[in-house]
């Protein structure tokens, strides 16, 4: 099959890879009918990650091909969406929601799901068929779901966004704009967006942002005190992942606020003595996108919601190295690859 | 009146202070009966903080001396307890429950209640009458409400202790002992103090502990990895405040877990990714306390509890600084001051 290999930084190339077989009785296979590139490729794509002729990607849709034989809950011809871990679905941390941590996990980064197909372990407790086949416009939404939709939804719970919230969003990606959306579809009473570019700011108040503040930092914090009679939002979404914009978000959290943070940490050190005066709820880090997928998968199904928005460039599989390249050099927000 | 002042590292004396009088309508002014020394109060002391000539201390209980002309909730003759951040309990964030930082709030630690006299800020909303006069045996009680009771209940609940839970203390200082009582008060079903000292060992299982741990950092991690299916705890106490105490609750958190710390931090530096990993509820910081005071003074009213038991040495208040210094020297968990 083809499929996305790294060799080094700025190297991606489509190359032939061997086709993926069941290994455990737990596995599936799948044939992706899209998959796309995650922000968080390009950490490895610009050298801050280390990366030597890697297999890319961990967001992937598509349909079942094949199983082992211990799987019961998916088969053959189904279509499907998993998340970017895979988990049993049933050990004591996934039971309490946290899949992206079960015992058994494992990261689809190491997998690599750029590519035409992919082993899925765990099929039973990593997938979720959708109600029948879905039409081609409804694909990109249901790709979202299987990573950034899934991490803006959990940023917008940790961060407790709920009726009454006044909700600020630190990153304006394709996880912070969905993180919108989530916390719309939850309730928020007011969504302030912190972002500089105009094409992201109109998508973010399509998504149901209420206020957009373009300062960052500092003047930043005082735009977002100011908005909120100098106390600070109540719930803080952080997806970015950097030290200026882990301060930023705790620092634009009232106290007993909530902060979810879902930006892969890069070279980030938290001061003890501002987290304790700060007095936020911090939560976040490796979304558990599986707690989430029946809800999202039925929102998108019965368009309530239309996450698929945030792919604002689709290209051929092969023409991977395009959209990296289009996403490094932030032309598009977020590239779904057709298969 | 007499009061303490710390002139400079271990260097406590008591002596002359100006007797406190109303300020602002809304101060009132008490006569201590009891006053207590801090571990907090230690940093100074050892001149990990710097200090020149303050007054000292944050806990207090005593008996209302006079009033300010707005004060309506407490009056002249009435026993109260307050906690050591003075707040209006009507603002917004006293409404949540972050009493701690209230918009008006002070430190009580500004103005040293190690003394015979002191004003109380805010008093309406800052301090709580108990139903009567107290016997002397309550004393105690009634003062660790004033502070480490109401920083181990903070962290007991910011920690989500609660029935079906496995809850972990680091520290036995008398906050993490106290973390240790609320834990069992609120239904926690097991409840393991990370202590070496086999005083306070035999204190924390009097208070509710069902297991010790005397390991510490990696090994200490391990040893509650054993103790819970390799999982880790649910809810983890931290009331220390070093670095390798706060990498020692968050490393024995499970996924999904919730570490309440309370211990004043210093010099700790949190590094995002093992938080982005850990995956743990972080919470805690400047406890409000006022949040908790009517239900503890309630619990130690009606002899539910006996948290005054981690005072282990009870000096007059001339003593102070031999109080300071037994302290320092762990002889004593935590020293009373009779007034």
């Amino acid at each position: 099959m083809r499929g996305v290999v790294m060799h080094g930084p700025g190297d991606v190339r489509v190359e032939d890879r061997d086709d993926p077989r069941i290994v455990h009785p737990t596995d599936a296979v799948i044939r992706l009918s899209a998959t796309c590139i995650c922000g968080s490729d390009l950490w490895p794509y610009r050298g801050e990650d280390e990366v030597h002729d890697a297999p890319m990607g961990h967001e992937y849709v598509g349909v079942v091909e094949e199983v082992g034989s211990d799987v019961r809950n998916v088969k053959p011809g189904q279509f499907v969406v998993g998340s970017f871990v895979s988990s049993d679905n049933t050990c004591e941390i996934c039971a309490a929601g946290y899949q992206s941590r079960c015992v058994q996990g494992e990261l689809m980064g190491n997998i690599g799901t750029q590519a035409q197909y992919a082993r899925i372990p765990l099929a039973d407790g990593t997938l979720v068929a959708t109600p029948g086949m879905p039409p081609d416009a409804l694909i990109p939404s249901l790709l979202a779901a299987s990573d950034v939709l899934g991490t803006g939804w959990f940023a917008a719970v940790a961060a407790d966004a709920g009726p009454g919230k006044v909700v600020t969003v630190v990153g304006d990606g394709a996880v912070g704009l969905l993180g919108v959306m989530a916390a719309r579809q939850l309730g928020a009473e007011r969504i302030i967006v912190m972002s500089r570019h105009r094409d992201r700011q109109a998508l973010a108040r399509e998504f149901g942002a209420t206020d957009v503040v373009e300062e960052r930092g500092d003047e930043g914090v005082a735009a977002i005190k100011d908005l909120t009679g100098g106390l600070g939002a109540h719930s803080v979404i952080e997806a970015v992942g950097t030290q200026q914009s882990m301060m930023q978000a705790i620092s634009a959290t009232r106290p007993g606020g909530h902060v979810g943070f879902v930006g892969l940490s890069h070279d980030v050190n938290l001061p003890g003595d501002e987290l304790f005066f700060s007095m936020v709820h911090l939560h976040g880090g490796l979304a558990p996108v599986r707690r989430f997928l029946p809800e999202l998968i039925r929102l998108i199904w019965n368009g309530k919601i239309d996450p698929g928005k945030v792919f604002d460039l689709s290209l051929p599989l092969a023409d991977a190295a395009e959209g990296y390249k289009a996403m490094d050099e932030r032309r598009a927000i977020k590239v779904l690859l057709t298969v």
